[in-house]
């Protein structure tokens, strides 16, 4: 009997024309049959949005050569969805969101699109993992790392998957050739003192860009940015049940 | 020694105009100062989006009569940012969003632009809690809840508040006087089976609405969705350590 071939959906928040994504396509394309459904624009930073009051595009395109791809006007949950309820004909084995081009770790996984499409292949019970590099520059080098992504795919296929449960990977920027290994860890408490770039337009009026510092608040030996600062590239497991369990006791002792 | 008035910050998802953030504020306004910072137009599903590639503009408003308040172009989780950074004078003692058109019970939590301005007041060490009502009408009547929403206030500013912790409160749509009570419990395991309308624009081409339909996945006596098919208003505390402890040690056995 013949095995059938592994069907891997790939996305990403940084638009179908980031290289990030070009490199994942690549890589992915040596584990299986990738079909491509990702933003038409950059969506960076736009968290587990969908597209409620406004209806969705989805065009088919050639940026990825002979692999079937489509750009989508929606948000990147948007296109997990689009790509499993209209492009594919099955579920896919796998869904593999990024290469982000900057770090999704820690508290960053709920802002950022990357891996909030992650999260929403887990929310569908699917294997799912979210790929980010600790590097902004649209030119980043993505293919030094192709090693460590393909032992993190090869894992994820032949492994028993935790159910409704992705990966948050993190590449820290340091050469591939001096990565110190794999680590799986924890998400890091960490925290951005926001401040915001106050200008004036043409006419007077004010407008703010969102910018701030990063800091870990409880460093752990455990977290990923932890690993991150000691060379390792970082898999933290993450789920999607937000409950505080430790404080429900806590509340329930409440005068409700 | 002059008791200092407690400074309630009131951010919704529906916008400035929405009635859902009105009744709040007349709820709010007995129990402090409130200082409205809420988007210029609606966010529904908005998840824990932020501004990165836009300027934002924030706007003061007359909507609430006498109270301070802003409308701002940028997100529901960019309000809370500009108000803790940009508009108020010291950290509020809560940050209350809603009271949202519908409901955000379970997994919606993640796509929630009401609940993720809950979640960002977490982050940032503050009291935060989401209001939501299982109607999403613009003419719902929130006024009747007003007495469960004041006691929840009220444990919040005189309990011990869990640090790094929201609570997200789901009122069901029934009657006020049919309420019978107020339920502490986990989120629910829900799940939306998406489908997407299909559509042709005046071209010819497609696009696509989301819709979809709403079930537990694994039904649970201490989740919110069997307090509210019950009657009861549910509050979930809820954080942001999406880490999935429990798989922790299947993932460190792979082969990495």
């Amino acid at each position: 009997m013949e095995k059938l071939e592994k069907l891997i959906l790939v996305t990403n928040d940084d638009s179908v024309n980031a290289k990030g994504i070009q490199s994942l396509v690549e890589i992915a394309s040596k584990h299986g049959r990738v079909v491509v459904v990702a933003p038409d624009k950059p969506q960076s930073g736009m968290g587990h949005a969908i597209t409620l009051n406004d209806p969705i595009r989805l065009t088919p395109v050639s940026v990825f050569g002979d692999i079937e791809a489509y750009a989508s006007s929606g948000t990147p949950v948007d296109c997990v969805k689009l790509a499993i309820y209209e492009v594919l004909k099955r579920k896919p084995d796998l869904v593999l969101s990024g290469i982000n081009h900057g770090e999704n770790s820690s508290t960053n996984v709920l802002y950022s699109g990357t891996m909030s499409a992650a999260i929403e292949g887990a929310m569908e019970g699917l294997p799912s993992i979210g790929f980010s590099l600790s590097n902004f520059s649209p030119e980043a080098d993505f293919k030094q790392y192709e090693s460590f992504i393909s032992k993190i795919i090869n894992n994820a296929l032949l492994n028993d998957f935790p159910k409704f449960t992705c990966l948050n990977v993190n590449i820290p920027n340091i050469p591939g050739s001096q990565i110190a290994g794999i680590s799986v860890c924890t998400q890091a408490h960490a925290f951005w003192a926001d401040r915001f770039d106050k200008r004036e337009d043409q006419f007077g009026r004010p407008y703010y860009w969102l910018t701030g510092e990063f800091g870990e608040v409880n460093p752990r030996v455990d977290s990923d940015l932890y690993a991150l600062n000691n060379g390792y590239i970082s898999i933290v497991p993450t789920h999607f049940d937000l409950t505080n369990y430790a404080v429900l006791d806590q509340i329930k002792n409440w005068k409700l």
